[in-house]
């Protein structure tokens, strides 16, 4: 969960993922990422199979990946260090299947001098209809 | 999120992923099952470069996979019927490696008529060193 | 954690509140609230002595009982029955002192047949600067 | 939410709230300190009329306090300076009503140079059974 803050803009982020090819960020290969600065990251996706868990809704485990990156990809244009992630936190409100489209939108909701908080919602892209939310507290080493 | 109660041991869960190999639940494929039964599932791995993030440490998302997971698998030895998530909570304390021996152990904390209550611990196999810890809600459907 | 679902203003909370005045809630005595009404809550008060901990600080305790408290009333103006706690959530952000004006703003984020999701922000009333956020999850009975 | 690191024993504990007699921390005036050290504190008290909500059950915000206090108790044992609450979780079990004798139990789980982390379970003294469970993350100053 060490991340470095070296994320500025959409090239830095695409150059980070580049250098690791082999990483778990991999899962996130289909994931767009629309926007990304000021402390805010919005990304999409496509549900496809290798989303799903077993019972074809989109996986709990997933989810959370989506939340530990998509914020941390956030929080890395806020602050110049690298962090770890101290806690995440996420609820789970309604489902999700294999071609759904999938927002994703996080926010630093506020940084002090060791540790960062951030809040990511996770939305159908159609309806609007949230499906899961969370927090990701963060230390900044 | 959804999941079904059909787990009664080890054969049944294997088969149960057998059935869909193209879901999330691959990125656990290098993950050994060491028992599972009695509301409790046990499970190590070997940690490689997929479950690392792109700077070298275990992944935080992929550390909610195993909470996610294990967790449910423990759950379904214990209750007929499928669950659904309702919230995951987990507290990262100490970074792991590549080649880092990881120990899972999950157990139904609580089981009512409609909800389960699971908690995870994620340790380090040689040291024993408490690497995650995190509860799983669930909903009995 | 037991709740009934009666609320649907504020002369129904404050009748409530007033047939059970030796329960814990009489801790929340100095809180004003300020509107209740489709699954919204807001309230607000002057801390004092009797809401900060022995260094001075506003409690934790204090803030949780804010949060489970001012979120339940927002849920009952939204569901007829009674409900229970299943889980809270707390994120702690901000000192404040005696004398601080505090401000709650709680709000249902979703429900379903059994499960109600709320989450709630604690703000410093007169710079706006938020000093807790958290959620509370319910079954709904 | 900033606490002191003074506590060493029990009577370090009762000097500190003596010290501040209007604090929050009257709530918990009956409750009974079993033992405190070594990075646990244990307590216990019988549930009376101000310990309970509208409906007559143990009152969510007050199980959050013993929370936040008794894992703070444990936490000042270890530590030598100061420390403020980052983050507290907890799960509700069961429901507990006056007369009930209530036993809570906090460990500290894992301390770093910057971050501490404690886990509480409260239980029903007499059956035994889990009441709620919850942890506590804190800042050390």
């Amino acid at each position: 969960m060490i991340r470095s803050g070296i994320i500025k803009d959409l090239t830095g982020l695409l150059n980070l993922l580049k250098t690791s090819p082999n990483s778990f960020d991999k899962v996130l290969h289909k994931v767009n990422i629309l926007s990304v600065g000021d402390g805010k990251c919005r990304a999409k996706l496509k549900l496809d199979e290798d989303h799903l868990n077993p019972f074809g809704a989109m996986h709990g485990g997933f989810s959370a990946t989506l939340l530990d990156c998509v914020s941390a990809y956030a929080l890395s244009t806020k602050i110049p260090g690298p962090h770890a992630s101290v806690e995440i936190h996420l609820s789970y409100f309604k489902s999700a299947r294999k071609g759904d489209d999938v927002l994703i939108e996080a926010s630093v909701t506020k940084t002090g001098k060791k540790l960062a908080f951030m809040e990511v919602e996770i939305k159908n892209g159609e309806t609007g209809d949230l499906l899961a939310k969370g927090t990701h507290t963060a230390f900044i080493l």
